[in-house]
Parts: C-alpha cells; structure tokens; sequence
C-alpha cells in the first residue's frame, strides 16, 4: 500500500458522525405504523420479507447485545466512499460488542460463490480510511440471481448474523432475492444493502442518493470546467465530452449545472437523431455568426438509448442476429438509418456484442456519431472528442460522500444488530447537517416494480430517470437559453479537503 | 466571467513574493560579469543585441523612473498561471509609477499584427488573478517570424516601451529576433520573453522549468492515481493513458514519478517498435502468471517521433507525399513496417498533413498502435484507451504555478525598466523558498543553437529532452523495476490550496 501525502492526511479525516449514530445503544430501529401495506405482487415474490415494513431509527435504550460476525463485499463497479461504508460498518461492529468480527468476501459475489474472505480488523481497513477504491476487497459484476447461486450463497454465509451488499439497482434487487431466500430457509443471515452507483440512477422517494456520485461528478466538473477555459481562450476547437452514467442523465445533468457549457444534451428529452443533430448545428452556426468557433458540449453515455429511430435499429438488429438473419432484413426506414451511419457505428452495432449477443449499447461512440453528422453540415469545424469516466469513479470520496458512506457502513451495522433483512439503508436530508438527517430501513422489495422479461413477470429496481418535472431540470431548461451564446462557462477546480466548509462540504446542486 | 466559488477565493490569493521583488526601486539588473562572450554564429545573427550578457537583480537604490506603457500577449497553447503573468506585470509597473499602462494584444501574435488591443487596468485583471486559461486576452499559433511581420510589429508596438511575449521555445526564438529587428530599427521597444509551456522541454541551466508543467502534471497524476485505483479495484482492465507533451516526455516522467503505474515509457529511450510491444506482452505475461489482469500503461504523445522505424517511415512518407509519389514507393524495409500497422494508423500516417504537407505525428494515435500490436500477442487484453491533455493545460494553477508566474511577470517589468531586450525571464532555485529565489535575465540568443533549414542556418532554442543521466531519470529507472509486478500506485489527489504546505506548496518531482 502506497500512498500520496494527500492520501496520508485523509486517513486522519473523521467522517462528521450524526449525534443519533454516536452511541448505538441509544437508538433501535422501530417500525413506522403509517407505512401501507407493500403490493400483492411483492408479497406474492417475497412471502417471508415482504411483510416488514420500513424502520426508522429512534431514540430508546436497548439491552447490551452480543458480537456480531458480518460479511460484506462490493458489486460492480467502483464508487468513492466504498471504503468508508466497510470503515463505518467495523466500528459500529466494535461497538456493539468489542467480540464482533467483519470478513469481506474477495472480488464482488463470486468471493462469496467461492467463500473467498479477508478478515477486516482495524489494521487491514485503517490503511482505506477515506480513500477512493474498492482495492481493499475489490468488486466484481457477476451476479448471485439463480437459485442455485443463493443455496450456494447460504451455505457460505452461514456463521454469518448479516451480510452487506454494497451495490447498485440489480445488485440491491439480488440482495432483496437472497434474502427472501436465506429467510425461507430458515437462516439467520440477514442481508442489508447499501446504494452505491455513480450514475446516480438509484434514486427514489426513499434514496435520495447513492454514494459516490458527488465525487465522480466534482472530477468530472473539474476537468469539462478545465477544458472550457481552454476552449475559451483557444478559440478555436468544439470539445465534445461524453459522460459516463449509463441509460440515465443524471450526470450530465449535475455537471452541467456546474459548469454551464453551451449545451448539455439530456437523453430522457427523447429527441431524434435529425433534431439532437439539427440543435448542434444550428448552435454551431449562431455561435459562428457571434464570432465563436469554439465551444462545449456534453454528451450522455445513454444518450443513444433514448433515440427513437436507434432504439428501433438496435432492436431490429437483435432480433436478426439472436436469427442469425443478414442486415439486408431490417425494414426499410431502420435500413436508411444504418446505412445513414458512420462506419465505424455501423461496426460498433454489429460486431461487438454483450452475454446476451446483444448489440452492446455502451461501446457506441456516440460523440463521435454527432461529430461526423455535424460535421456534413459544418466540415470546418475542429473537434476534441473526450471520455470521462473512469476518471471519477475511484477518486478519494469528497467529504460528503466519505460522510454519507460512512454513515451507511455504521446504520448497515444497526439493520443487522436489529435483525432486519432484505432492507436497504435509507438516509434523507442530506442537503442538511448530519444532525438533520433521518435514518431509515427500507424494505427492498418496496423500491421494486414488476417487468416482463422472457415470459416472467421480474421484481426489479426501477433505474430512475431525468424527470422533466424535477426542479434541477427545470432549473437547467431556464438556464441553458443563455449558456448557447454568451459563454458562462464555470471552472468548479478540484475537490478541495481543507479550509472553508462551502468548498469543502457542498452537496450536488442535483439532489 | 463567471466563477464558482473555489475560483472566488482562489481570487484573493496573494502569490508568495521574494523580499527582494517587494521593493522594485530597491533592486536593480546588473551585468554579470563572469559571463563569456557569446558564439561567434550568435554575435554574426543577432549584431545588435548579442553583445549582452546576462544580468542578475541585486539590491541597489535606483532614481525615480517615469511611467512605462507595455504590451503582453500569449503565444501558443495554454499552460497554468499565464493570467498571473499579466498581473504580476501589471503589478510591477503600477509600483514602478502610477502612470504606467499595460495593453494586451487579442488572440496571440495575430493580435499584435493587427493591432488589436485591450487596455488592462486593474478591473480588466482583478477577475483573472490565479485562474486558470489564456482567457484575458486570448492567445494563438500564428508566428512572427518574417521580415514582414516584423515590420508590421515594430510599426504596432512604436509607443509601447516593451512587449513581453509569453510563449514556448518558438515563440522565445521570434522573440528574439523580434528584439533583434527592433534594436536594428532603432526602436525603443524591448522585447521580453517569458518561458511557458505545460512540456517541460524548455528548460536549460538557465531555466529550470517554465510555468504550467507543475499544474498540468498535478492534474494529470490526479487522473492517473484515479485511474490506477480503479485498475486494482476492477482487476480486468489495462489502461493505455497517453499523455500530451509534445516529442519529450518530461510529462509522462514526472507523473510516473507521482504515480508510479506499472510501466511508463519514455521516448527518449529509442526503443524499436518490437522492443516496446515485446516489453508491454512481457509485463503482461508475468502479471497474469502472478494473477494480475490489469494495469496502468504510461505512453507519452511523442513516443513514436524517437522510435528508429517509424521516423525512418515518415522521414519517407513525406519525401513521397512531397514528390506526389505513390506509397508503393516505399523502401522495402519502410513498406514492410507500414503494412505490419493497423489500418487505422495507416490512414493517419498517410491522410492527414500540417501546414507544410508533412505527416502530423501528433494526430498519430500511438496509443491505439500498441494496443493493436499487443493484443495480437494477448487477444484477450481487455484495454481501456485514454488521452490527457486539454484537462490540465487550463486548470487553476498550482501554489507553485501561481507563485512562479506572478514572480516571472514582476520580473519581466524589471527588465523593460533596465532596458534589457531579446532576454527571458529566469528564475532559479526554484525548490527553495521565494526569498531563495535568483532572478536572471538572459539573453534568449545564448538559449540557441544552430539547425539547418531549408539550406539555411537558423537559430532556434533546442527542445530539450529527457536525459538519461538526470538524476530524476535515474530515480525512475531505479525504482520502476518493482513497479511492475507489485502494485505500487500512488493516487495523489486533486490540487489542494489550502492545508499543509506540504500538500499546497509542493514543487515538481522532477524540477
């Protein structure tokens, strides 16, 4: 282990602690009368779980417990703040009883498959104290989802009072799944999840958040805030800046409210290609007519799922190949789209495929689709075409997110101590001081909706979109008129760790 | 302009000062006397301003001076703390008298041709001090090199007292010329240059390093540190991340250095195209067969100008392109290497040109050409392609950046008020602190030696290059041996400025 001098002094940051979370014998989780009962559906799915209700946690003296032995492990891809839910999670362990044991499960859900552990003791987790990754266990992205999966999952969980699935929407879906499973079977392993995901996608009524999407967004800001001051005194390049974030915008949407580039293309706003096209051109125009020839403009990772007329090729394109049918078969308009593509997309959609031998969706350079149709109407223009995505996913958590992670890693602790399962960890008022925020246990299964996949009705997290009726997307339709032409850009700069709490401890103008 | 809250108080920001630039009318440029004669070839191009050797700043009462009117522009791409230049410029003449003015001339050298202007007073510059960009006033590529141009420079700048020209080894070498055609003129206008460019290749015993490398580097390592944490927590990826810096790789050496990825080449070393993907395939191999599948590969952007085949095989391609002959031309050993490319390389080697109808080495993707060439010998790498530049030439600069630049533009007045031209700015000891600070102008003419070109001798300011026997090369050659199979990565972190000196003020490793 290795680390930078900033690194150093980051492992002396104290997670700012919620009054309510510093001493753990003072509160228990408690039932919220209110709640209604969950749907037929969900309590068909999840016979065994599905009766519990949310828990708030409360003020009220509990008896002393005995040690607890937990696991964890992370799922899928890497979020800031990761290290500080395990951090938060050993010492609420500790101090429920100073007997209690932690073990990570090694390299995501096949660590537990395969009942690979590390012991985490204070001096395997103080190095990762507030540090970006997830190196000190690693993650994968397989998933436990089969039946034969959770027997399996059970079996090797089984010395375990809890397990805690540090995921996103499918990895906290499995975790709701594998309770049911592990309660059905009569296993005292409960199963708590914690919502971590850049993209910032799982989001509801209960989540406000996940971790890990302010940092990744504050790098990402950083650096398109960096590229348009460089544009603005070039003077002559258009950057082109896709984002990671998968199908959803919230991303893009966050980072364009921080920086204000001339444009900032949402995918939920549902636009054909000719109309994304026509917007690009027409602003490149204008801008040229005001004398500019150079500007900035985001991108979305998923914004080519949102196209109508892609959707339909992309869908056409999967039935011929699951047929192994030739590309001269699609109808004639999704034909006149692909032949209408550059070539290197046209490749993109037919030779490279996902598990499923699906066109996969998140290798299409879709900046570079826009760049070579803009291009046909405006050949002069110079581009920059840019990627930013890994850049932000392991950066050290901003102090919100180690905050936030670590406040997660010590309520996990609790659901467990409490003896909930199939719940995910729920903080809300997070715009507030940590004294302000209200800890909640939500039942999984009641974030659920119900798709038709293959034939069978699928509990599943609903991903959540840019909603047009969100405040910050009404706030960014107001404003954006105005970022076209003038250049308002904004250059957040780096994630700053010490000195005044408005640099250091600002929230995502999103949440 | 505007700013985010960081950039706010990045505006209050007072750059460190020496002592001795704290009271301009105590200090005075004196001859230093020990300096030998200038190169006969130097004395024979340069008669009028050759004959000056360089002067130190020593404490020394001097009269009252009268107001002084300056010109400034930008010459090239942007590099941090250029803004700071301008305002420690203007700083220094407003203490020189109250009456002094400085103008800044629009969009680079094209600005001074054209003569157009910005008048800089303190409500121009007060928004810009310690940010990032070339924004103030723009900068651009155009050259003043021709007699012409010259003329019409000297027939723009007649009323100005100097012109400071911030700009890179071509634009130092103009400069230079520049004074020398004024001084041949009869013109009272001095020509001062300033030493920047995120490259590091302009760095002499004379000048230890040109402002913008130390924030372009910090930023880039920060991306690195990102980028190699998520290496190590995913486990399945090989980051291929090219880095800007033009042919030397003082970039990619300082950042290895902060970083430490698992390989990091340096083009300096003139490894044949065989040797470095044999290199790349080995350290691949033995990292799988130590479990490893993953690692952080460091290219820098001109790598592919020092390896021995492929200069050959431009040196070729541009005699053809310049004949119109067809690439069938191609010496055996030549065509047999330009077949062995991909295809995609290929049509950047022969479809695009610069101005002068040459192959633009930097539109080469020589990232992409090692991928390629590794993945036949390990088809299953699975590669992640980044390129960093734009990112970190416009940041907020550094501490040291800002402290650096400001000092470069005080010092730049001084020179104008002693009625020095064709010199550059030179500040050593930079490691210390300010008060240890030497400040030297130097007559750019002794920064040159003499090409060929075109038939014709022609003084330019050498880049200089990695050399194999300084002592920051001779660090990493010792210490990247065990880089390669232990993950010794270093994540730095974004630039901090506030805290700990020792995070705050650092100074370049390789300075």
């Amino acid at each position: 282990m290795h680390l930078g001098p900033l690194q150093k002094v980051r492992l002396h940051y104290r997670p700012l602690v919620a009054n309510m979370l510093k001493h753990l014998s003072k509160v228990r989780l408690k039932p919220v009368s209110s709640e209604k009962e969950a749907h037929s559906s969900v309590k068909y799915l999840f016979p065994k779980t599905a009766h519990q209700v949310s828990c708030r946690l409360v003020q009220e003296e509990r008896e002393a417990c005995s040690a607890l032995k937990v696991g964890v492990f992370f799922s899928g891809g890497q979020a800031a703040g990761g290290h500080n839910v395990i951090a938060g999670l050993f010492d609420a362990l500790k101090q429920i009883h100073t007997h209690s044991e932690l073990v990570g499960f090694l390299e995501g859900p096949i660590g537990v498959l395969e009942n690979r552990r590390k012991i985490l003791g204070e001096d395997a987790i103080a190095p990762y104290r507030n540090q970006g990754g997830f190196d000190l266990i690693g993650s994968g992205r397989l998933k436990i989802e089969t039946k034969e999966q959770f027997a399996k999952a059970l079996q090797n969980t089984q010395d375990l009072d809890g397990i805690v699935v540090i995921g996103g929407d499918d990895s906290n879906t499995n975790a709701a799944l594998m309770a049911e499973f592990f309660a059905a079977h009569g296993s005292k392993t409960k199963v708590v999840g914690v919502p971590k995901t850049i993209d910032g996608d799982l989001r509801s009524e209960d989540i406000e958040m996940s971790f890990g999407f302010d940092s990744a967004c504050k790098t990402y800001a950083e650096l398109i805030g960096n590229i348009a001051k460089d544009a603005l005194s070039a003077k002559k390049y258009y950057h082109f800046i896709k984002l990671m974030g998968r199908s959803a915008s919230h991303i893009t949407l966050e980072c364009a409210l921080q920086t204000q580039p001339n444009l900032a293309l949402i995918g939920e706003e549902r636009k054909s290609l000719a109309e994304i096209v026509d917007e690009i051109v027409d602003l490149v125009k204008k801008r040229k007519e005001a004398g500019k020839e150079y500007g900035v403009i985001l991108v979305p990772e998923g914004l080519i799922e949102f196209i109508p007329e892609i959707e339909q090729l992309i869908q056409e394109l999967n039935q011929l190949l699951a047929k192994s049918e030739p590309i001269s078969h699609l109808t004639p308009a999704s034909a006149a789209i692909f032949a209408d593509l550059p070539e290197k997309i046209q490749k993109q959609l037919t030779m490279q495929r996902d598990s499923h031998g699906n066109v996969q969706v998140s290798m299409i350079e879709t900046e570079l689709l826009l760049i070579e149709k803009v291009k046909k109407k405006c050949p002069h223009l110079q581009v920059v075409q840019h990627f930013l995505g890994y850049e932000g996913r392991s950066c050290l958590p901003s102090n919100f997110d180690a905050n936030y992670s670590y406040a997660l890693g010590l309520f996990s602790a609790l659901c467990i101590r409490d003896q909930l399962t199939g719940v995910i960890g729920s903080i809300q008022h997070l715009r507030g001081s940590v004294d302000a925020w209200h800890f909640k246990a939500v039942p999984i299964s009641r974030l659920m909706h119900f798709e038709m996949r293959q034939g069978k009705e699928k509990p599943v997290i609903q991903k959540t979109l840019v909603d047009m009726n969100q405040s910050s997307y009404i706030e960014f339709s107001r404003k954006r008129v105005s970022w076209q032409l003038q250049d308002q850009y904004i250059s957040p700069g780096p994630i700053q760790f010490f000195g005044d709490p408005e640099l250091t401890d600002s929230v995502p103008v999103t949440l």
